[in-house]
């Protein structure tokens, strides 16, 4: 079989499970997890012991500390995989809820119910752990899955797939609700990007590379996951102890993330009083400060800016920081060089807060608190399949419910249009 | 300016324009509507000129009085554009509406607001109304529009367009709010595919070609307005004189449309019964049936159906018709062959009813009704901007809502993440 015709086959096989799977009882759904939550337990070892060979591998094509950090599962680590999935079990199902329902003149009874998208593709980098979570909330949903991860992860992957795939099925999962694409050429990526008969989304977790490669590829509609160049904006009337803060926690708490800030501005007012102060405390951090002219004019010892680091991306302890003349100019610096992900305002005026929260474009936009919140979990959703930088659909954190779609179900006695 | 700058320098200009846009109040934006329709008014005579040239060069080219039809602009239809703004001014504005309003055990006070999309291309093809009808639409919601007509209405389109611009100018529309292109070269829409940067959505409306050239090009998120391939299923528990008066309004009413019905499928207890009572009531409206084995064997005088006419949009009066051993297999025939838009099911039993709804895996869903109710209009949204067909972000009828996404406006008083 090609690697084309293996593919397409897999999603031939995820539509007719997603059709099983779209109304199977939410009781049913529970006992499928709980059994993948079990079987990962029983095979323990077995997904140490392929993940031990992803680790030999990787060390002997010589990946960086940080990634082999992201790809060793520990035992601690798939006890977190297995705390996962019964907290997925515990939330509510979205599927079947009403979101809506009116009458018409006519009599027609239009009930707005929620339902499953129907299969989905997760294609991801590195962390194994995903391919846990992210089956689990498809599957909660309701949704088939084909998991595509990165190859350095490979075994580990298969090995969790597995498991998970074993487990379900022993409780009733329809066999293909869960896939796993065995090749870890790219052109196996391209593939899905070309099943739009059979997928009815791509999310794509990972590094711009992957990203642009399926937003430039796919005819299967994509929500990308892409980076967060985050802003903390300081205006004139700020308090600067929550100013300092705010700013402390959004870059150092944990610079690897995509919701810690990357850049922040500062309105010209109290430049000269924060500055200094904030350079004090990110100087303990040992965070690098890349400042503007005038930022530099009022801490010299700031490296130089440029035009790049208003764009980039550091996750790194390394922050861009900007002295902007008035609100206008720190608003657009944000829709211009931000990644429309999550950006904060730090203000004592409404009327500032206002204008911020209705001009930045941005998922989620923060009035007096660090942007560290945007997550899942922080918003009450329970849990993420991830953060969307799209517009459409779902924007921000990504939980149970924008795993879903909707339809129209129209109850009538015989009515026809005139 | 190569054909690329020229997209890309209305990208720009849209953006911009739609930062303006999004910030608008209601009362300014219903002004510019107003000032919109009076200006198509005021340049009556002009467009109806406009609209000659494109009969004339149509009918040069030898178009199908179809086509030619399509294209007709005539006062009715001008007026009927015009009251077609005059409504759409009426409609509430969906912007800034809270969706949902919680607060976090830390203090967090969370809002998901209603905002404007952005930046909206619409692609269409013939009829120069949706240059109208969707511009004033995404105006209202308070998206920027770039629009691309079919190049047989291209002056027609300028015309309207014209108007529409001067019009809302007048009343503070920003420029480069509402743009057409002028190009009628088909790599404009590539261009316009590829403007990611700018574009948040494209909207195709047109024929297969047009939809597959931009779903296997475009970098932009796309909402397709695709085929209806619609169904009714004939329960052996239905009505029968309701399913006759059912199939007659979902097939005869207004064949051309996307959610006609082209096959009807009969469950095979009740096929003896009912297919006779069919034929006949189809032979008075001169509808040409094409039959299965088993439905042919009871009306003999049907055509054979092959293959291809389960998957087909006739849009004319011509109906595929085959028997099903029960609703399993009518499910089934829907979910694989329709194009997820519009099925119904005539039915007496509430069981049946319920199984049908949940596994038909369309946009909307009927139970003992026409399908032709399928509309922004009819589900009372007031105006459309289409039907989607697709899953993601807007499903069955599209009206103003559809046109806006949300962010998250995140309170806080000074909380960081522990």
């Amino acid at each position: 079989m090609s690697l084309r015709e293996e593919i397409v086959s897999m999603g031939r096989n995820a539509r007719a499970a997603s059709r099983k799977l779209a109304i199977l009882s939410s009781r049913r759904k529970n006992a499928i997890l709980q059994a993948m939550a079990d079987e990962l337990e029983a095979r323990r070892d077995q997904i140490l012991e392929a993940n031990r060979q992803d680790m030999e591998a990787g060390r002997s094509v010589g990946l960086s500390s940080a990634m082999l950090d992201r790809l060793e599962l520990t035992a601690s680590r798939i006890d977190s995989m297995i705390r996962g999935i019964r907290n997925v079990t515990a939330l509510k199902d979205p599927v079947g809820s009403k979101i809506s329902r009116w009458i018409r003149p006519n009599g027609l009874e239009i009930v707005k119910v929620r339902v499953p998208i129907g299969v989905i593709s997760i294609i991801y980098e590195s962390r194994p752990n995903v391919t846990a979570d992210a089956a689990v909330l498809c599957i909660k949903a309701g949704n088939s899955v084909i998991l595509r991860g990165g190859s350095e992860a490979i075994h580990s992957n298969l090995a969790i797939a597995d498991a998970l795939q074993a487990g379900g099925i022993r409780q009733g999962l329809p066999e293909h609700a869960v896939q796993i694409v065995r090749s870890t050429d790219r052109e196996a990526v391209r593939e899905l990007c070309h099943l739009d008969e059979y997928l009815d989304l791509i999310i794509p977790r990972g590094g711009e590379g992957l990203i642009r490669f399926i937003t430039a590829n796919s005819r299967v509609p994509v929500i990308k996951h892409y980076k967060g160049v985050c802003h903390v904006y300081v205006d004139e009337s700020a308090d600067l102890e929550m100013a300092i803060r705010i700013c402390e926690n959004a870059k150092c708490q944990r610079p690897g993330v995509c919701n810690a800030i990357e850049t922040l501005l500062v309105h010209q007012k109290i430049a000269e009083q924060f500055l200094p102060r904030m350079a004090d405390m990110f100087r303990r951090h040992n965070v690098e400060l890349r400042g503007d002219e005038r930022s530099r004019a009022i801490v010299p010892e700031m490296k130089a800016a440029t035009e790049e680091d208003w764009y980039a991306e550091y996750l790194d302890l390394i922050l861009a920081v900007r002295v902007v003349s008035d609100l206008d100019s720190a608003v657009e610096h944000i829709n211009h060089y931000g990644s429309h992900h999550s950006d904060a305002i730090v203000t004592g005026s409404d009327k500032a807060a206002r204008r911020f929260t209705n001009e930045v474009d941005s998922a989620t936009v923060y009035v007096n608190a660090s942007t560290r919140f945007t997550d899942g979990g922080e918003f009450g959703m329970g849990a993420e399949i991830g953060i969307s930088t799209d517009k459409l659909h779902a924007r921000g954190p990504m939980g149970l419910e924008e795993l879903t779609t909707y339809k129209y179900i129209i109850y009538g006695s015989g009515q026809i249009r005139e």
